[in-house]
């Protein structure tokens, strides 16, 4: 149980080092009969690709997927579906003078705390790179998803003290944009502060907010994987995330009931509706059929080029800077990674709530049975 | 997996209803060889138990617990600890007329959407009685982590518009306040507001910290077990929880890279030291030795008095009051559940953590093999 | 993971020792909205309970069982159902002699090896008072297979020497018989063989075979979950099993291709039928709709009232005998336990199958879109 | 959980199918610092590979692995290991003619019923390709158990009805025994039968027994994870393994309890020694450190070249005869898959019970805090 494995059903399983020969995932659980190849796959790992922009790593990769294993004829056969990415581009070289250091903001120390030492090489494990089985995996749960009209999109709410606003939001341009910011306005001025902090060798944080729609009301497993518990945890578990929130998140602490309870009112035919959505389509930890809605914080990128005291192996403080190609903010590119944890623990929930119900299993036995 | 069971290794099962015969847990894995006995189990029931003030519920009950299992000659032997509390105040008729309401805020609708029916007797499952089993095996976990000098402590850091400050906190005071407020002034401020939302039959929100001390460097499991994504879940699994953050938090979103890194700096006799704790106490999701520090986020009450246009089963909005004993804010009581949750997640990643190590491996099997 | 819980979906926690308060299970993930009193689980206790004959234990217990949780107006609500049997007859001054002494056959050296200490009354949590909680859950999984159309029906093969044989089974008569044989006349010359067994203060072994009809094919997952894998791990679970065979089980060693495969034939009306069933209804570790067979094969009991040379907690031999109450066989009581973990085990297996298909799936969330 | 993880702390996801790209494994939870390279699982892996022998299948595979992650400078750092098998010699086309059939003692009739289609070239996820995985988890495993001094033996005890005997057994000949039998004069026999099977296009059964030595008391976990539940699960899931026997396996059944429990003798010098082993060195499912013994029974190899009456896609049955390269016995080349699956159980069961104590943890933390 070293954590690498996600899922009761849909379960992944993900591996590799940034420097090694490459990273993966192998997906069990996914159901047969899911059209499925490579393009689709693809098509997400490039929205999380380095040298998209000169706000992400000149690192170059293709990051070129390929699926060893799990699909017939053009769709998944219910078994392990296996998706490689070769590493390319490993300068290594960059990486020696700090391999007795402890970058800060990095898991260098915990590593050697945790193990007795570490694959030194561009943070190993806990390299960003790890989040491309994360993503190849999080596109077949998407595809899943969408087979019953649910779709997951998350974008860039704020870099910096950049914030975007709710009316002015475009979700359409999310694509198109370097920053994945819905609000061309918001990117100009995000940009510019983008500009600041890479002039002053310094990086920035922001946050990302995640929508879902689609979604059935019914999923997630009370007590411990109620469906908030478990995006927590897989949002959470993104790198460089400290902080996760449903709906109105920290703002719930500082409100009252009468103002946070989402009421019915009627509409003009007399069919009731939710007349506000404060709790993120979840209530008891359990999707109410409203949309989820869900924000992640990120750190300021740790990697910087300035000087900084760090501690060295040798159990001494060392004034050094780092080097190496790294991105003053890892926001745009981790959006596709929110969207994949996401899309993986609806998936699973999904699949895990087929079997809530005598009547649910009914409708598959009854029929295979006569 | 209906999702009652959490921990790997240290791996708890929790089940009961608000209004059946009682609520309880099964611990399985706790190490053979720690002295437990009910009392110490008591002591963080009383902390949650209703009826301590005028802020918590009037439901009166003594929610004593009963060791069933899993200890002998006053130690744990190694095999499940079943403890039970009996449910003794079940004034099921105060639910009556909502039988056929889906309250606001409440897991009512999600419930039947799920499940197709609900034991409406107070919210059945998802009632805060259930957290019984949290905060008892929590007891226990926090035992053996005394073992290892490791100690959990929560608080309650805000109530509506009123925080605390660091600089004026008096952790000693914690247990003695009814509101778990380590500042006696802004306790009094707290108090004054929770007055005016009870007179206005409305309820408030607030934020619980918690802080780990003494936890050794190296718990967390990458990639997805990390220590900080573990505790996500667990706390987010708290019900009214909408927010966790770790270290900074939210804040993060808005810092820079500079500022948030973590430096080592050189204390007066040469020694290094970590000179701020932006990170919490975490870095690549695994302990660095310096202290946790995690926040949660509360929502108001959701059982007000006010009336409210509630959805109906007749799928009709229907213009009601929720009667009962209801907290006005929930806080205080869930300052020992988040203790519980924080405890269980700890106990759990040290046991998971023997095994990181073939060094580790060898203190143990070298020594029973000679 | 002290290994106190079974099952992926359909989940179950036993807990309990011989001589503490009581045993109980709680089981998670069962199906909403399946029929279930305390009458049906007290049926499939009462075959497992001393006390029926001069063939099993003296000890008296009522092993009356509580529902403390999970049913609602009469019907499972999705939620854990914790079951509760109290220990009544706990003479645990029967076994202060053995308390320094590794009784041969029992687990008494292996508990303390592994957790240092034990619970030496009457076997702990090794006792056979552990299969309570097995028979309890098994007694709700057979239920909800019965919703399905899928028996699960053990019986005594052998005792001693004494096997019956297929053309002689008269399968209406298992309930009624103490020794749970089909079969008359070999009861008989069992029940003479258990005599001479008791009067030289000995024990016998025996063999329990157990067939599920009505299975759907279609359960069981590659590659380790597979439905012969999970029953063996289900049935080897068992105290005193020491085998278990599938189908033809052993016999398959000496067989050849051509005889052991299940080849198809064509009946009057032209329709194929499978023409034999050495698989036991299993291939590839999945059932194919005929009929599963299994066997399992006990050890005798090892509690005899025989001198036996035992080594001690002094790390010395004693010549001792052991007192206490004693079964001189327990496979007609253990004919139910394997019952019920073999009903666990496909519960388990047809919940999780149900989302093996994107077509399953479309059966149950299509409905709930519309 | 499509069933393709096996483990809890020491813990393997296998994938790959016989025509795709290649098979795989990822091991989850290795303990960091073993010493890890390539030639050590090739090693096992050329054990299993085919084309040995006229009596292994002629399809030539070199079957080299590639590790993937998880090794820096020759050891594991307790990060994913990933191991990669291509397959190079797909003759797809030999299966064609049977894309339309089901194959007798095969699983093409289950997974068609399972997930309504399967790849049905050379049997896909059921093919014996798949123990490639195991195999070479197998081999860290077993590498991770020689840290301790425990060692995992297996060898051909049976052919059809040729049997050796314990006295005639000579381990040291094993890996150069072309049928894996330790008694050249019962291989000799052994060989002369097999002979007779393929020239009437016919295959044998036979039995696999496997011990281990140096095991540590204290290893199993009670009640559902015991050493002997997981070592039947483990082997059971092996394709083709009908039986699973644990000491003196199916013939207690027979036994006494005076014969068949394990005394304790004292030797010339006052020694206590447990006199027999016929518990296999399991008493309540842990290991009581005296040598554990297993036994498999394996099933003829299903693929036969005789004509056989099958049953088609189209509801009919038909006369056909199954071309393509297949063993007429797989026992010899299942021997190490049988090592893999034991020495992969008891490498997870060894880290699990290192957090069995109190006293076992203080070992490992106490060191790291002071």
């Amino acid at each position: 149980m070293a954590g690498s494995t996600y899922g009761t059903i849909f379960r992944i399983t993900t591996w590799g080092e940034s420097h090694g020969p490459g990273v993966g995932v192998v997906i069990d659980g996914c159901p047969a009969g899911l059209p499925l190849d490579e393009s689709m796959i693809q098509k997400d790992l490039d929205k999380r690709r380095p040298g998209q922009s000169k706000y992400t790593t000149a690192r170059r990769e293709g990051d070129q997927v390929e699926i060893l294993s799990g699909i017939f004829e053009g769709k998944t056969t219910g078994t392990p579906i296996s998706l490689l990415v070769r590493n390319q581009d490993q300068r290594s070289r960059d990486y020696g003078n700090i391999a007795e250091l402890y970058r800060p903001g990095h898991a260098d120390i915990t590593f050697d705390a945790k193990y007795g030492f570490r694959d030194y090489r561009g943070g190993g494990r806990s390299s960003g790179r790890e989040t491309i089985g994360r993503v190849a995996a999080g596109a077949v749960a998407r595809k899943l998803l969408e087979t019953f009209g649910i779709t997951v999109t998350a974008y860039t709410r704020s870099i910096g003290p950049v914030w975007i606003e709710d009316q002015k939001a475009d979700f359409s341009r999310i694509d198109e944009s370097p920053l994945r910011m819905p609000d061309a306005e918001a990117e100009q001025r995000a940009l510019a502060y983008l500009d600041t902090c890479m002039k002053s060798l310094d990086s920035s944080g922001g946050t990302v907010d995640c929508m879902v729609q689609g979604l059935p009301a019914g999923l997630g497993e009370p007590v411990f994987d109620k469906l908030d518990a478990r995006l927590a945890q897989a949002v959470m578990s993104i790198g460089a995330v400290k902080a996760v929130e449903i709906g109105d998140g920290t703002k719930v602490a500082a409100s009252k009931g009468s103002l946070n309870n989402d009421c019915y009112k009627t509409d003009s035919d007399g069919i009731p509706y939710k007349a506000s959505n404060h709790s993120g389509g979840i209530l008891g930890g359990i999707s109410d059929g409203s949309p989820l809605l869900l924000r992640a914080s990120f750190k300021p990128t740790a990697s910087i080029a300035q000087t900084q005291s760090m501690l060295g192996r040798d159990g001494k403080c060392h004034e050094e800077s780092i080097h190496g190609r790294h991105d003053p903010i890892i926001v745009p590119r981790a959006v596709v990674v929110v969207e994949a944890m996401t899309a993986l623990t609806i998936a699973d929930l999904l699949l895990v709530n087929a079997a809530s119900r005598v009547e649910n299993l009914k409708k598959i036995y009854a029929a295979d049975r006569t």
